[in-house]
């Protein structure tokens, strides 16, 4: 996994620090943020926090011991320990798009099916910059509604050896994600020693959390399930219009969520969620890779670590029709702050279309491509005298060129990253060549990486173990 | 013009700073570098440096007690004061792609043309954003060789009234830069009290500084206009394929071509000048857009910053033959580092495709796009307790939305960057617009920019004066 040893890009003073902290302070104490669930308001009164119906107003200083109960580091498994992550700290994860109805592939664009997200899995575990394929990679429609969670972690466990999300639709969806994680990794007393899945909480921003969520939130972190406490903000709808007060809003949101985690079971894993955008103010229209939203990325990374809490931002998020060039420079507006603020984990990196209500095949393969390219960047330079290659400069004196100078000879195969989608091909050659823009070779990528798709071996019993649950639970569920 | 108000982002350490310094010293004074015109190395020899043959070997203390007597920053005028641009600090100075000897307009591709000429320097002039439509912002291929540096000079006075770029071919030509500037802006004290154009003066690297581009830069440093001596490296074969090496070596260069503008002329205004990136070294094309030249870039700024001089570098390169997803990232890749550096003076923002063979209309266009969203990204933001919006909180409450808050309605027309160029139309409505990818939204883009652009205005008296001299020199060069 990709270890982000460059320095950060911090662009938030100690004073503007001070203001946003007066800021989250004010509003969960003033104003107070809701749970729309039972027991978690419960919780917050025996811990001594002002209730009123779903509403609680905090001690912003209870807030910040509960977060300190948090850890600030943790590892989660995968089934292939080659494939282990680690959150926080330099280490930064890498997880697929999350949530389309639709997929492009190519000119077509439909609903997504149940063979797309598998189609997707086996991407994910085919390109090794990609440390997950995720969780709702594509909504499977054609898969029955109340099981289709079944499907998906069956699909994932099965097709990739390595991390995923768990379902947090409800809190039966989650219970079935941790009981098929057991049979994958042992056992309840594995997962909850080193933990199996990751789990996407938003909020229903403003200052809300909703039932659904706060019901899975529970089941995940009572085992010991990290999961991701992310406000939903699209600055101008569900936060005010401008950047520091929706960080604020952000802090107060995401703090106050890890709170109740920590309520649920102190230590239980968490990170602290970002999404946050704008939209434009004239359509209403959701924008992604804005100006805007890369300086609340930078800020968060900030403030995150001003908590010490590993935090989620970023990824190639966009708003184009099609994997054009706005898609592209979109894409990497968020993405390169993602790499700048040192995003622990990283939602939404390959895939991602349409201000995410399309999965692309294409677009995967573009973002794997800007990914390698980012991490090899984010690797820092060494420079020792020996690299500053005089003797090659005596080698091949004034108005020479080091092509065949042993300094290069030596150094030619790994001296630069060699990217396997962007061409360089001269014109001449190009057209010959078919004359294939981006979009048209990364088809042949996808494609070409499926065909090459092998199955990660897994144990028969655990496979049937799984294909068993799946089945009892399906028809307990009536689909 | 931009100010770059944010940090940099810095990744070199004292001790590798130190060893750059120990490797650009040894170069300099065990190798030495060439310089092909004899006048040069008279001058070097008169200065005590050692002279054999072409090469000198420099005492480097020598060298920057010369390049200590260049301005840390200076003024260029443009004709229209409102566009005076200044060089240095915190200041960046955009200007278009430089050098394509052919034009791409939608899907024709083909030699550039006198006209393609002047529709690029009424692009240059329509957007705001961009500082000077540059130099040879296409080659125009159907204009006499000898007298086509006279009709870009015209093109450029005539239709723009930004700074500009002066022509590097011969003496002769910087010679006719010079005149026709002092026709532009009143004579010869003006531009020698504050510069009129600026020009770029390449390395024919390795070591080598040939004799037409001394033969400018000796035209141009007399006179006072700025040179930008620029190392030309692709790592692999004009460099060594290690970056610490390429920066060696590009100090090496930049620093003993500023060394001779001091002694042409004490004080002269000098850009130290990086053109830094890598060739693929199984097929030997350049590539653009790399983490090797990302990384470089972000070294030649601090490094800059360490001699005291404003510097160039960065700009969209990419290899891509069309305007699309590759064009878009590789740009960015490198825009989004010269923005992170500071750079003072950038070449090639606008119009770069097919690594630099080719200037784009679309691209044009996308870079300027691409380019207002980086000025917006990097104006630093502000965080006062006001900011935070608490009332809109209180007035929208839990779950609410902020589109008809009093906040959001105070600010809703300037909170956000608005982009002309991409779309987050949703996908109904772009389908029904004729389904238009950004390309195509582009050439849309770039016609209705030169069907709506307007002539500056320019004393008639000037512009007879200068079209005289055209007709005069084009006479003389026997065109």
């Amino acid at each position: 996994m990709f270890v982000n040893r460059m320095p950060r890009y911090e662009i938030l003073s100690e004073d503007s620090m001070a203001t946003l902290d007066r800021g989250w302070r004010r509003i969960v104490s003033e104003i107070g943020v809701e749970f729309m669930k039972p027991e978690a308001v419960e919780l917050f009164r025996a811990a001594g926090q002002e209730v009123d119906g779903n509403n609680v107003k905090f001690d912003p200083d209870w807030v910040l011991a509960q977060v300190a109960k948090a850890p600030r580091e943790f590892d989660i498994q995968a089934r292939n320990h080659a494939n282990d992550v680690h959150i926080g700290g330099d280490h930064m994860v890498f997880s697929s798009v999350y949530g389309p109805p639709f997929v492009r592939d190519g000119a077509v664009r439909r609903e997504a099916t149940l063979d797309d997200y598998r189609r997707f899995a086996k991407l994910a575990q085919s390109f090794s910059a990609m440390d997950s394929v995720g969780g709702v990679v594509a909504e499977p429609n054609d898969a029955p509604l109340d099981s289709r969670h079944l499907d998906m972690l069956y699909a994932t466990m099965t097709l990739t050896d390595k991390i995923y999300m768990g379902n947090v639709v409800t809190g039966g969806n989650a219970r079935d994600t941790i009981a098929m994680s057991e049979i994958l990794h042992g056992g309840r007393e594995s997962i909850e020693q080193t933990p199996a899945c990751i789990s996407l909480i938003n909020c229903n921003s403003p200052l809300r959390w909703d039932d659904r969520m706060l019901d899975a939130q529970f089941e995940y972190s009572a085992a010991n399930q990290p999961v991701v406490l992310t406000p939903f903000l699209l600055m101008g709808a569900m936060s005010p219009v401008t950047v520091p007060a929706a960080l604020v809003q952000q802090i107060a949101e995401a703090l106050t969520g890890i709170a109740l985690s920590q309520l649920i079971r102190p230590g239980a894993p968490v990170v602290f969620g970002s999404f946050l955008s704008n939209i434009d103010m004239q359509s209403g229209s959701p924008q992604f890779g804005t100006p805007e939203s890369a300086v609340g990325l930078l800020c968060t990374g900030q403030i995150a670590r001003h908590f010490g809490l590993p935090f989620r931002a970023g990824g190639g998020l966009n708003s184009s029709q099609v994997p054009d060039a706005q898609a592209a420079w979109e894409s990497l507006m968020t993405m390169l702050p993602t790499f700048l603020a040192g995003t622990n984990f990283v939602m939404h990196t390959a895939g991602w279309l349409e201000g995410g209500l399309v999965s692309c095949f294409e677009k995967y393969v573009m973002d794997v491509q800007v990914l390698e390219l980012l991490q090899k960047e984010f690797t820092p330079l060494e420079i020792t005298d020996e690299d500053l290659a005089f003797e090659a400069h005596v080698e091949v004196g004034h108005g020479g060129h080091f092509l065949g100078a042993m300094h290069t000879m030596e150094r030619f195969r790994t001296c630069f990253y060699r990217p396997f989608l962007s061409s360089s091909d001269n014109f001449e050659r190009w057209t010959r060549n078919g004359a294939k823009d981006t979009a048209a070779r990364a088809t042949e990528i996808y494609r070409k990486t499926l065909d090459e798709y092998e199955q990660p071996p897994l144990d028969e019993t655990v496979r049937s173990e799984l294909e068993d649950y799946v089945l009892r639970r399906r028809a307990e569920l009536g689909d």
